[in-house]
């Protein structure tokens, strides 16, 4: 990891970055909604105002960084394409916005990838490169397309285009609940919370920005607990999109302004995601109950001055056939 | 049913009862949320903008009714309370709404119901009062509340109150949405589809208005087309909400105003739910994805003059444990 030091940060996304990506934005999708549900809040003991990521063009915040990338390259840089590694969110938000403008994607992803991911990316008219299931194999794979193709690497978080775009959803959400005193997200890369970082600060800057994160891939909390960035242990939690680790960019931007990050259990998550399907109809995937979790743990419930939370709802791709309390 | 002339109908409800209603349910809570998807646009052959009722307040449009016709009561009448025989949305609708004006709500319910919907509706602060499964049963049961408490009765759909709160949702859809050519609601008893009929003669006089319907319980549709109402025949569809036949009041609108009732098959539903599911992450229930259906229809995909249909998805009351597909 690059060395930051935490009295002067050179981040990699300033909040002129987020404006210009909300214009992007903002030109070809309206804001989500917002939701609020008075069974959750009841259970939260405050107000809670959701914002509906999954209702995101591809089910997921990961447009809005996937959009900013690519409407950010030139015609020349753009017409050779844009590739990534993920076999989540991003890869669609990628194979999307690639085709919004036209120009071709590569979706480099592990052999295993369920089906459905596939068909989901393959939809969007991007074409797939298999590789086998590990870091090196996609990284090199990645490399390998780059070079042959011309393809510029847009990666799912730790780029600054797509740090900016997903910073946009606090932007939008700030206009749509002005009055909140604290702001959740889930965490995985980063790329979401680093983003919301950045806006809350110039637009709140008495805002307080929590991650959510799950227990069995904790590294985010044990890295801002310790103020060292800490590997991840090969995690396995339902929350599928939030396995990954902090990365070069997001994590200098956490460590300095994120109060702090919750962890929560798989239960917690599973009972967390069914409240929200059943009482508030709204169809999230495990990674965004993370944060409707976090905001019922004790520790939360038991901060003070939180009069009304925001909570970023991070999307909602789920595998209809099964869900987790089936 | 009482008779109406087509010419000269004295209707229920006038616009000016919607426009009231509208100002009642403005004071508490804010307009649901429209959604657009581009991949359930592409099968439907044009654009569709949904109206999210099952965001609404207890997961469902009934409660703009039922607030409305609760609100309206004077404080006297009020306090003794309101009653109604129904094991759906509208029990639940009228639960709420009396404990948001701290009256009591009293809900006659056939003893085999669904555990859930008994307890979502005692979990609103309700009484749940037992009878045995049959018309009359629920009808003599309400008559008998009725009497011994002096509350008032609240009818699902044959009421203009009720009526006139579910004609808010088009409203509201218009202001979001105004360059609708059409507009599609599911049809059981009907307030829904009337009370859509009355908003649109009167804000946009040219939109078209269709209403949906399963197969199995077509007797809207059975009406309609031969101008004289006809009485439902056991209807077995996994759109539950839709079993109820037109009402005294509902009839004589929809017969004048609704274009066409499509009917769409028990497969046709569930297909459209899943789609609604996977693709737009709209957690709509049975009923709802009925409306889908219907604008997915070689019927409906073949008529001319439709660039942008409105559908209106009245609920999310969803077992979560026993989905259709599962």
């Amino acid at each position: 990891m690059t060395n930051h030091t935490l009295d002067s940060p050179t981040f990699a996304v300033v909040f002129s970055d987020i404006l210009a990506a909300r214009e992007r934005l903002r030109a070809i999708v309206p804001p989500t909604p917002i939701h609020t549900c008075s069974t959750i809040d009841a259970l939260a003991g405050r107000s809670l105002v959701f914002k509906c990521e999954h209702l995101q063009k591809v089910g997921a915040f990961k447009f809005r960084g996937a959009w900013n990338a690519v409407s950010k390259l030139s015609d020349d840089v753009a017409a050779r394409g844009v590739v990534t590694h993920s076999s989540g969110n991003h890869a669609q938000a990628l194979a999307l916005a690639a085709r919004m403008r036209n120009i071709p994607a590569y979706i480099v992803m592990p052999k295993n990838a369920p089906a459905v991911k596939r068909a989901a990316v393959v939809g969007y008219g991007a074409t797939v490169i298999d590789c086998e299931p590990t870091l090196a194999a996609r990284e090199s794979e990645c490399a390998r397309v780059q070079s042959e193709t011309g393809a510029t690497l847009i990666h799912p978080f730790d780029n600054a285009d797509v740090i900016a775009g997903q910073g946009t959803a606090l932007v939008e959400l700030l206009e749509q609940s002005s009055d909140l005193d604290a702001v959740v997200t889930p965490v995985g890369g980063g790329g979401l919370l680093s983003g919301t970082c950045i806006a809350a600060a110039h637009l709140k800057s008495n805002l307080r920005v929590f991650g959510a994160e799950p227990l069995a891939a904790d590294d985010a909390a044990r890295s801002l607990r310790s103020g060292a960035w800490q590997p991840p242990t090969s995690p396995s939690t339902i929350a599928d999109g939030l396995k990954t680790s902090l990365g070069e960019l997001t994590w200098p931007i956490i460590r300095q302004q994120v109060e702090r990050i919750i962890t929560v259990t798989e239960p917690e998550i599973v009972a967390a995601m069914r409240l929200a399907w059943e009482r508030a109809k709204l169809l999230i995937e495990p990674s965004s109950a993370v944060a409707i979790a976090a905001v019922l743990t004790p520790e939360v419930r038991d901060l003070s001055g939180l009069r009304r939370v925001g909570v970023i709802l991070s999307g909602g791709n789920v595998d209809l056939d099964r869900l987790p309390w089936m």
